[in-house]
């Protein structure tokens, strides 16, 4: 099953917001569609945001008004706007060939996870390990296969994975939805902890490796990702323990020379005073919802993705 | 309103489970149906338990079985423990020297949150504050005024406090269900946040003082207290930002050397899995929950009691 695809002239792609209850394939055939799938979270994922924003020039043709509106979508993700940017530079040609180059960003991100789960796996020493992530990077965050779950599924491939502890991720809980239902259907074996859980785990010593995604990387390795990697990156310091970015080359971005030029997205209150309809804080509650937080890079331990090994 | 009291012969108490939608009394006759209360969180937070436990003795008159029962019903609160030895010492004397002993003990706590909220009040300097807290260590917490809460309280009241953070505190949400009802009943500027946005939002610069209770605090100053708590000390510790538990004496366990002798309490896995009633997870997921971690007592600017300030 491929997350997102170009199947007879629309996207397909999986609504991950259904998920772990439904396997919902969604069909849009226009830039607006997308945009709202990608505003509501139906497609997340540094890497298949990129691919999103490629079929979305598809989409687009020659209405600059809807690339821009798709580039602008979400501000954090830099990949999605890499994506636009990619398809869009082939407008000139023609319509064929903007569809060549989206989906050649789809093959590239198949083969570019590969990779990244392969050198990854190459990185870390030992069996047995129990591997720390929080959010999901998982085959739902890309193509086929995922970044930093990539690297899971090729250790457990190997044989060399003992568990993984998976971070639940408020508010819209990836890692409770969408990552345990990821490891269920690999047969890796995991359990889930509230995301306040994953600092303190560290400190128990019962984990080998933190591995993370990141939706941009800057010039100087520090990196944007779901809110929480910061508080692991903190607890995996004072454990000791080695904290791996695993992300595409196209996540870094050469116009980010360091984490404070990364806009943070403020997203809305809903998502933290309700769940699934249900209310959790008094009426009228406000709310800070950063969707991301940075880590600096003297927090990280190294940078994996599809060419090389960076360590910051 | 008392959150917890002894009314015409039995103990009533907020069901804090129904916590922000209704305000229900418990009448509870039976150590029994006291012990069910805490077990299900309906009681919560220290000073709390340690007047429930004293005036549980009072239910379980001369039935050591029951007291035993009781003692046990929530391992890492000290308090709980304390509080039925308190009350215990006097079975000896009959019953009204037990219920004296127990009345003792709610008054002396009301008499100690408000000397704690006054001696952290003039701990911290400046105006305009803003303060970072998890979970609820409020009045629903203690009898009247809380903790850590109750020294917001009296910054509030003492013209002080620009706004509190609240994290919301999975997996049971008493920040997002308990601590922001008390807040705005107090009428406190505050916001909500998840959990893993503490340490960031620290890291931003946005915060002059973190306040947690405490649970148990070990001879050598390590405090357990709710999952998360250590997460913010690493986050504070970073930050450059003061780190303060405000706790009753009781909280002090001079059978606790440190706090590798502290048991973490793993609770049941639905607490993860479901999200305010909801299932969050897929079916057969396994879980690990530890309800509280251990700050390093290195990472503590300052315990508050109601008779001291003790730099660790």
């Amino acid at each position: 099953m491929r997350t997102i695809d170009w199947v007879d002239g629309a996207v397909e792609l999986v609504d991950q917001t259904r998920l772990p209850g439904e396997c919902v394939m969604l069909r849009l055939r226009t830039v607006d569609e997308l945009v709202e799938a990608i505003q509501r979270l139906a497609v997340r994922g540094a890497p298949a945001l990129g691919v999103a924003g490629a079929l979305g020039v598809v989409l687009a043709g020659d209405d600059r008004d809807a690339i821009a509106r798709l580039r602008a979508a979400r501000p954090t993700a830099v990949n999605l706007a890499w994506g636009v940017d990619q398809a869009a530079a082939h407008l000139g040609e023609g319509s064929q060939a903007v569809l060549r180059a989206a989906l050649r960003i789809r093959d590239d991100d198949i083969a570019a996870c590969l990779a990244m789960g392969e050198r990854g796996a190459d990185l870390l020493e030992g069996d047995g390990l129990r591997i720390m992530t929080v959010c999901n990077t998982g085959g739902l965050a890309a193509v086929e296969r995922g970044t930093a779950l990539g690297v899971v599924q090729t250790l457990h491939e190997r044989g060399r994975l003992a568990e993984v502890l998976a971070l639940e991720t408020r508010p819209l809980l990836q890692g409770a939805r969408l990552t345990t239902w990821e490891l269920a259907r690999m047969g890796a074996p995991h359990r889930l902890i509230t995301d306040s859980a994953g600092p303190y785990l560290l400190s128990r010593g019962g984990v080998d490796a933190v591995l993370i995604g990141a939706d941009r990387i800057a010039v100087n390795g520090d990196t944007a990702n779901k809110i929480g990697s910061y508080a692991l990156a903190l607890g995996a310091r004072r454990a000791g323990v080695p904290f791996i970015v695993v992300a595409p080359e196209s996540t870094i971005d050469p116009a980010t020379p360091s984490g404070e030029h990364i806009e943070i997205e403020d997203r809305a209150s809903g998502e933290v005073v309700t769940f699934a309809g249900v209310r959790v804080a008094p009426e009228g509650t406000q709310v800070a919802n950063p969707a991301f937080d940075v880590t600096p890079h003297d927090l990280i331990t190294a940078i994996v993705t599809e060419r090389r090994v960076i360590r910051p």
